[in-house]
């Protein structure tokens, strides 16, 4: 049975390039990249140069990029590494109530600590509504975390904007912003957005899981989450897991943002088109959301019903999260949703190896779900 | 020119089967183990495959098991979510003074932030001093960190006998062994012994870097590092890195420990007697310590130095550990050695890779180095 493959927002197939340059450092340039001989400074040079080609695709120095074991690592370092960090200025600190799991409870792990936790809202399309944002920015706020693309739906946030307005509104709040449903999808400028961290992951890309990374600023100070050897500044200590950031590096090199939106947007408008004209189908992404992500409610039918019945033709979507596992969604509860379209969610979600074949499934597959499950 | 990989206590080649195991879940079972249709479930499969490989090894149950994404972040987790957890009961935390920096500089940080940290003291074969470790143990003291074996001289602690005096000397504490250079190495029973939490890691035992696992005893709770989604009971949220996993439940049934023994042992009388009859060379390691690890002095060579000239032939080693990256050893300077001994010490160690024509090269490298270098 052919596979359709369209859960890309949970994780990607490692494109063979990367895979291989994963098996050559761990075949080959098996060093350990702090040793001091040649095997290891062969490793420590390919670690370097993924670090610049990650630090290119964002415009910014490679010496502000540090390697941590995935998205997850990236922002409870940040989360717990600014609180700390920055808990003699003030106990403030404000996530948006949409953020992933990783910020959101790290969040609430704070909030239990003392700090002062706040949820921003959003509005019904899921974006932060920036006036009961000002309204929480405080002088004793010291980290502000939201997200560039929402995980579920593909809403963009207005990022340089929430960036602008920390800093003139509280001075000495750092913001950070989980990037990891945007990197390589969309233009990403931390520096010159006045982002002062900024967290992203391999394996939505293509690279492995296991792998991500943060951008520090230059003058950002935070308390690492791990303490060890020498490691990358002593920032993230422990040994690099040189395979997975060869693997990181190669395919962030192969991401090409303008070719691959190219491919995605007419895949996300044939998509949109042909799902508009079937009954009991409602949007949860708003329309100006990242088209790698689509997310919609079916009448009638329980998300993981509809997941089941697809599954069976080689169509395999998600329902909210991976990470949430079958959870109720808060993310589609703050945007306002009635129980019943949650509890119906699919997220469909594309990659650059994705085609209309693959939407053709899909659609007759939901229209085959629709056609027995609503009766059942 | 010929390899002669002698530094794998630093980090190992990966093996042909284990880096397999890694590209089948990068190309093939690719889905995220979180995910709810198949090309999640088959990868969560693999995932618990593994859990029960390890596990068997350990001979506890695979539900103890949690994966990280390395020895240093087990550590940390142990060494933070300890004494997180048992704040209330004292803040008393021991650990030996050759521990491993990711639990010597963890327990330095609880030391800033308000936990009496003690460093036990080492005879000088590096082995703790049981009575000066008794009378560290009080009512108060709610964590214990003593290795299995030492990463840099292979010295092997009485892992049992610290279990069994921790548990009656203070029934408050737990006991964490880290367990990262003996794991396949040497039979290791924590729960049979009466360890409360194991870190053990993939990559000095042929599997990839940026992989490991803790186990934690039934009733051994401790607070997470890292806050997130539901994966591994919330204790290790972050998807999990199927493919190292993958090579790390791979690697571990390989690894065939008496089998390996036989190899290693004889390898390393070879290279004793040799390295014996050399002038100018001491040793380090104690007599009984693991065969795997051999470390020497080579008198007025700085360790460097003599580095630099092996890999001149192919032979590379190590200047105590990769960690510390040309620092001078704190594990050597416990063990009571003088500067000179520590600042030209070298760590050679072996893997079932390695035979005799790598210790051959070995030795007429140094031979040849002191022969040249001491006069320089």
């Amino acid at each position: 049975m052919d596979i359709h493959y369209l859960d890309n927002s949970a994780t990607t197939q490692v494109s063979e390039s990367a895979a291989h340059a994963a098996l050559t450092l761990m075949r080959e340039n098996y060093g350990n990249p702090s040793s001091l001989h040649k095997l290891g400074i062969r490793a420590e040079k390919v670690i370097e140069a993924a670090r610049e080609t990650i630090a290119e695709k964002l415009s910014v120095n490679s010496k502000n990029i540090y390697f941590t074991s995935g998205g997850t690592e990236a922002n409870n370092t940040v989360l717990f590494g600014a609180a700390e960090a920055l808990k003699r200025r003030g106990n403030r600190i404000l996530v948006s109530a949409v953020e992933h799991s990783s910020v959101y409870e790290s969040a609430k792990r704070l909030g239990e600590t003392g700090y002062d936790v706040r949820y921003i809202p959003v509005d019904s399309s899921g974006i932060v509504d920036i006036d009961a944002f000002k309204a929480l920015l405080t002088d004793k706020t010291i980290l502000v975390s939201v997200m560039a693309v929402n995980n579920e739906t593909g809403a963009i946030q207005p990022v340089e904007r929430i960036a602008k307005l920390t800093h003139k509104l509280s001075p000495e709040a750092l913001y950070h912003c989980d990037a990891v449903q945007a990197f390589c999808k969309m233009p990403l400028k931390p520096k010159k957005w006045g982002v002062d961290l900024m967290s992203i992951s391999a394996h939505k890309i293509h690279g492995v899981k296991g792998s991500g990374a943060l951008y520090i600023r230059d003058g950002a100070r935070i308390k690492p989450l791990l303490y060890g050897g020498e490691q990358q500044h002593k920032i993230r200590p422990g040994t690099e897991s040189a395979p997975l950031i060869a693997a990181f590096g190669e395919a962030a090199a192969q991401a090409d943002i303008f070719a691959n939106a190219e491919h995605i947007k007419p895949l996300n408008a044939y998509a949109t088109e042909k799902l508009k004209a079937v009954e009991g189908v409602s949007f949860n992404s708003p329309a100006d959301a990242l088209p790698y992500i689509i997310n919609i409610s079916v009448k009638g039918i329980r998300s993981e019903t509809m997941l089941h019945h697809l599954e069976e033709s080689g169509v395999y979507v998600s329902s909210s999260s991976a990470c949430a596992k079958g959870k109720r969604s808060y993310v589609l509860e703050a945007m306002g949703l009635p129980d019943d379209r949650i509890d119906s969610s699919l997220r469909i979600s594309f990659s650059k190896y994705n085609t209309k074949n693959d939407i053709d499934a899909l659609l007759q597959g939901l229209q085959s779900g629709i056609a027995t499950l609503q009766k059942k």
